[in-house]
């Protein structure tokens, strides 16, 4: 059944190369409707809320009685994956169907949520979706053009019926009391699990991240000549240095068991006057920590202005930052992350406990107080790629562990 | 006299920001003209050689006479600093009209030599003038276009009376064997004398260089939330980690007394793939060392590749390189420069021996097997800019020393 709906489902948004499910489009209206007439096929209950993402549940729920929520989304990036979002829908649906093929009754029930709107690829903004249930869009964001048509993101977002008045007033738009937990399955788009053999893994949280898009290095550009070591304010070395310091900072702080990645991804001599026999004056460069923790993120860029410093006055050199940009991680829920732990014991599968690099709806949930969960299943390839390569085995392994997770939440 | 020559000179080629002395152009030969009525002035004899330099001597000189030479270029940079090559014309001129003033002999008589076309500022390529002479500019040399013109360096070198036949030919326009020593002052071009606070020093060797324009080091583009440490192959890191083990070794080089400067003058992760959430996959970046001993660019050049291949393997990137390019050093004349240090003793001034870091015309007379020297004078804010700042006291100290050595050659 997983089979065919991933089958059909790639077969209507593709688009010659990979997948496109526009956000608020084409190709993510269309995977909402066969989801809906899959779910209506199967006797389960489909709304449209009021964000027009698509609410599954079985038919007879009281409108105020606690639910557990599981949820992905159904857009996808331009020539992408099948599996990155679409995965966790389907696996809710499993699990909605297996209910309600069984007439099957859980201490609490389910209601799976197919989300619109999570990729930042079509608006330049993550998380609409869940965004807008949550009053989260402001009116910047509401006006943010689609990538393709510079059309803003109400239009689209009215055109599929979100009530746009009271998104755009950033009303809440659901019933949180109600929602007990929030579970999500999603491929995992990083190489972890595929390195460690791992075809399910537990996501313990979801880092955020701490930025600088623009430091500037400011040395001295002088000939590369004439000027020997002890008189040099080389700022391309100054860089060098600094990464090094940070790289063997995060290796220090690996061993102690921190979360962190460290990434400067845009390094750039300044191509105005730089030249190979000249000592660089003027590197730009990015920054970029992520770690589930908001104190290793505030510790470690402590750390980075304070080895900016030090290479300053060891290398005459200075440093210019813009605006500094913070990203809240979001922590799972320890019960639920125990649980999640404990239906992979019972499934007799290799598993391990790791964060997630990447964002997800989840994490909009854990920060407003929703118990919170993830499982990942094994992916090739990385994601937002038309290589995406998930196994139907560690899919349904994943399902499973899902199922018996939502079995033990009372 | 010195500082009257400077200002006449200063004015007639004053491009109302600094001094422009175009190669075989118009402020070059302007600058020419001038020396040549002075030195007419003075009772000194005046010729334009082959290559169209100007050379001065005491008249009545068999023209197979041994003769020492002093010399430098009367050429600058666009918007350049007026002593940069003409100051050493000047104090060859000085020691000459000495003699003449005072009916002096010497041992070994003195010709002045004024090179035109040193600059690589106008056709892209230096020692133009002092090159003709050694039968050392090629066919492709001479079509190089002029920077404003795009007139072809032969026609420029024709419309000032170079024998531009013989320059094709490549022959030698001079006989080698009459000139038993070179000798040359020149500003520093760097910062070292000025910070030494050395008005002279003897310069040991001119730096010789070996380089890549382009050397690529390629990783795995990846998001950077989702590849943890130790499946990364982020090619910034890898780069910046050679920079830093480079900069180790130049730094312990430098204590044994090895010389060397080390430069990564061009460094630039790939504009078409990088940004601030992704590992750099391709940084392209240029490495330049410098020294004046072949054995050290050759070894220098050997640890980088070395370091290359152990941040490979430590990393997982890998490099590429494009053409490997060698200039070779020269060494200034162990006897010329004991010569030289004397007379800075017996002037009882503080100097230092130094390398040169910059390329002079004398590299190619020390190539040529010719014993050559070189004397700088201390000078402020560096060269090819109008900034320059050389001191009328330095410059005549140094004026002593070379005339103290001039009378030690036999």
């Amino acid at each position: 059944m997983a089979e065919k709906i991933f089958d059909d489902i790639r077969t209507l948004s593709f688009d010659g190369v990979g997948v496109t499910r526009e956000s608020y489009g084409r190709g993510e209206s269309a995977a909402g409707e066969y989801l809906r007439e899959f779910a209506l096929s199967e006797g389960l209950e489909v709304e449209v809320d009021r964000a027009a993402n698509f609410v599954f549940r079985q038919p007879g729920l009281k409108a105020d009685a606690p639910v557990a929520w599981v949820g992905s989304h159904i857009d996808s990036v331009p020539q992408g994956g099948n599996f990155d979002g679409l995965a966790g829908v389907v696996a809710g649906l499993l699990c909605l169907v297996a209910r309600q093929r069984e007439g099957h009754t859980a201490a609490l029930p389910l209601e799976v949520v197919a989300f619109r709107g999570e990729e930042s690829a079509w608006f330049g903004k993550a998380y609409m979706g869940s965004g807008a249930l949550f009053g989260k869009l402001s009116n910047a964001d509401l006006e943010l053009p689609q990538r393709e048509t510079g059309e803003p993101l109400a239009q689209y977002m009215e055109k599929v019926g979100a009530d746009i008045e009271s998104i755009r007033a950033q009303q809440i738009l659901f019933d949180k009391s109600r929602v007990k937990a929030y579970l999500e399955l999603h491929i995992e788009q990083g190489p972890v699990m595929v390195a460690r053999e791992l075809p399910v893994a537990v996501v313990s949280g979801i880092r955020g991240n701490v930025r600088h898009n623009h430091i500037t290095c400011l040395g001295d550009a002088q000939h590369s000549g004439v000027v020997p070591r002890w008189l040099r304010h080389d700022a391309m070395f100054g860089v060098a240095d600094l990464i090094m310091r940070l790289d063997e900072h995060w290796r220090v702080l690996l061993e102690r068991g921190t979360d962190l990645v460290v990434t400067a991804g845009v390094v750039n001599t300044d191509p105005a006057e730089h030249s190979i026999s000249r000592i660089p004056g003027r590197v730009n460069f990015s920054f970029e920590a992520r770690s589930k923790s908001t104190d290793t993120l505030e510790a470690f860029y402590q750390l980075m202005r304070a080895e900016c410093a030090a290479i300053s006055r060891e290398r005459g050199v200075s440093f210019e930052f813009d605006r500094r940009l913070l990203s809240d991680p979001a922590t799972m829920d320890e019960q639920i992350c125990d649980m999640l732990s404990r239906s992979c014991v019972a499934q007799g599968t290799a598993f391990e406990v790791i964060p997630s690099g990447a964002g997800h709806d989840a994490s909009l949930f854990a920060n407003a107080g929703i118990p919170s969960g993830m499982l990942f299943v094994r992916n090739q390839n990385g994601s937002h790629n038309p290589h995406e390569a998930m196994d139907m085995a560690d899919f349904m392994l994943g399902v499973q562990v899902l199922s018996d997770t939502l079995g033990q939440l009372a």
